[in-house]
């Protein structure tokens, strides 16, 4: 029920979903009377898929702590707790960051080892994307947390793009070593020490994102968030001025029509739609937060993330990595350096 | 002698900008052997300018702790002090950010009041331009920085765009009250109740940015740098994204041609050499930084913006605000909320 245009675009999107991947079933939770005459539109999911009623919905606006206590029949607490109680592999929501986050935290609980989740997802670069995080989940993060990030990250790029050492950089304002803020500095010395599943390259600046120089981009929630919705707003600019000056006179129109299959590609390769569904990290359970302005394409994006990542055994594998990371005694080093 | 292509696009661009301000007259510090040459190719602007030889130069790489030590005899240096010697108006430099910064704060003072200066720029956005302050000065600020960012920056766009009280807006990573960081929430707290020369419209988000809700966008230095990067970053995606595609075939090429007039004026829009010129705030003196690797049209539009508040007697006004903030007890109310 989640999102500006739930419930539609939500079963509309698991449709789109089915169609690539005839053997998933879904539980759909919210308003019976909303959702089943949606799936009457939509039969072939509709043989996979059953309704869990629930009148309570999450409003954009509720806050994450009162949510959290009052919202137990919520469709959203509804459905992280499916995937906490094992009746799901994966929940995909549109609707509130704050209270999704605070829910899957509470229901699902962080992994042992993990202090902090994150939020991840994928950014279109110059030859391909970049995962970053964190993207919001946190406003503050010290170099333990970021170290986390960056495996967990890693770990995520490797599972769903087979990179076996995935190329990771810290968030800084600058590439040399003495630049950035302490928490920085002390992430990037442990990175450098660590026997990972990954290959430290060093500091990244805000430009390194979009231009691809790493596959993973580790930095705290606050920053990442900005840096992302600077990102999307920047892109959006681009957009409007570019639809403005092809709509501005009678040749200008005449070269977009001629040009036009050459511009949708350009608009595919950034379309924020194939980038949608970022994923909670660092949850034992996986819980994917789809954009809330986003139509079925973009929706199913989120929820074939979430197909993905379930059926990789991405949290057994995350589990397995934290447990050899400790084994093999990261926090001393971690100890040393702090 | 600073950036990638000095000292030629430096005496250029100021060439260019002499153009404009025909009584300006200029001091230009470097190797005389070369400037000298370069301005026999712009006789205008030499009858206008003086050069100030020195063999010293600050390197990209020089820290600024050690060039403030031992960087006396640079080029950039007596640039800087040239202005803290009340023989020039205003140093412009395309120059090491950092070895910019610690100098010009050493030779030109911060101004009574300010405990630590910003970097300001502006930024495109849908409808016009915005000031983004700090961009990179500081890699932490607390409350009370950000509320002297707010009016600083507010007071730049005064002076350089006459707007009586500019939209003023704390970047943070949502707009309710609750949301982010605590210095950023103090420092909401005090521009509410502040009797201050800007109208303060709270929170804004990263794409807020580009979408011009505000004149001033106030953040720390980290996030600020991050940010502007990134902005640059996804910029240069989409025109590498948009080369790529009207060159791919013949047809989109012959779209080009037939639409280049409008695509030229995206282009100028979002050009990077338009807000080329970042000006240090808070120093008791005009420092400009100009981008690196920009060209002429860049640095002239660098040049332009030192004129213009050297012109408008910027110094001297964000002096007569401190002081009435300072006198309307501010401070006090800061005390009070924090």
């Amino acid at each position: 029920m989640g999102g500006d245009h739930a419930p539609d675009i939500v079963v509309a999107g698991a449709a789109r979903a089915r169609r690539q991947h005839l053997e998933v079933e879904y539980l759909i939770f919210g308003d019976e009377a909303k959702i089943g005459p949606l799936l009457e539109q939509h039969r072939d999911l509709k043989s996979a898929a059953k309704i869990r009623h629930t009148d309570e919905i999450v409003r954009p606006d509720d806050k994450p702590s009162t949510i959290l206590r009052k919202g137990r029949r919520t469709s959203m607490r509804m459905a992280i707790d499916a995937v906490a109680n094992g009746e799901a592999a994966a929940v995909v929501s549109a609707g509130n960051t704050g209270a999704l986050m605070a829910m899957s935290l509470f229901s699902l609980r962080p992994l042992p080892g993990i202090d902090r989740p994150a939020i991840a997802s994928f950014f279109p670069t110059i030859n391909g994307s970049t995962c970053m995080l964190d993207l919001g989940a946190n406003v503050d993060s010290d170099a333990h947390n970021l170290v986390q990030f960056a495996v967990m990250g890693a770990l995520f790029v490797r599972t769903v793009h087979g990179i076996q050492k995935p190329r990771t950089a810290l968030l800084n304002v600058g590439v040399e070593d003495v630049k950035g803020r302490d928490e920085i500095k002390q992430a990037a010395a442990i990175l450098r020490s660590g026997n990972l599943a990954l290959e430290y390259i060093g500091f990244a600046e805000g430009d390194d994102i979009a231009e691809g120089v790493a596959d993973v981009i580790v930095t705290d929630g606050f920053t990442g968030n900005v840096a992302l919705k600077t990102a999307e707003g920047v892109s959006k600019l681009y957009t409007t001025f570019l639809k403005g000056a092809f709509a501005s006179t009678p040749l200008s129109k005449l070269g977009y029509v001629i040009a036009r299959r050459a511009m949708k590609r350009v608009r595919k390769r950034v379309d924020p739609r194939r980038y949608n569904g970022a994923v909670f990290l660092g949850l034992n359970g996986i819980a994917v937060k789809s954009h809330g302005g986003t139509d079925e394409v973009g929706f199913a994006n989120a929820v074939n993330n979430a197909i993905d990542m379930a059926r990789r055994g991405f949290v057994d594998s995350i589990i397995m990595e934290l447990e050899r990371l400790s084994e093999e005694g990261v926090e001393e080093q971690e100890a040393a350096v702090s």
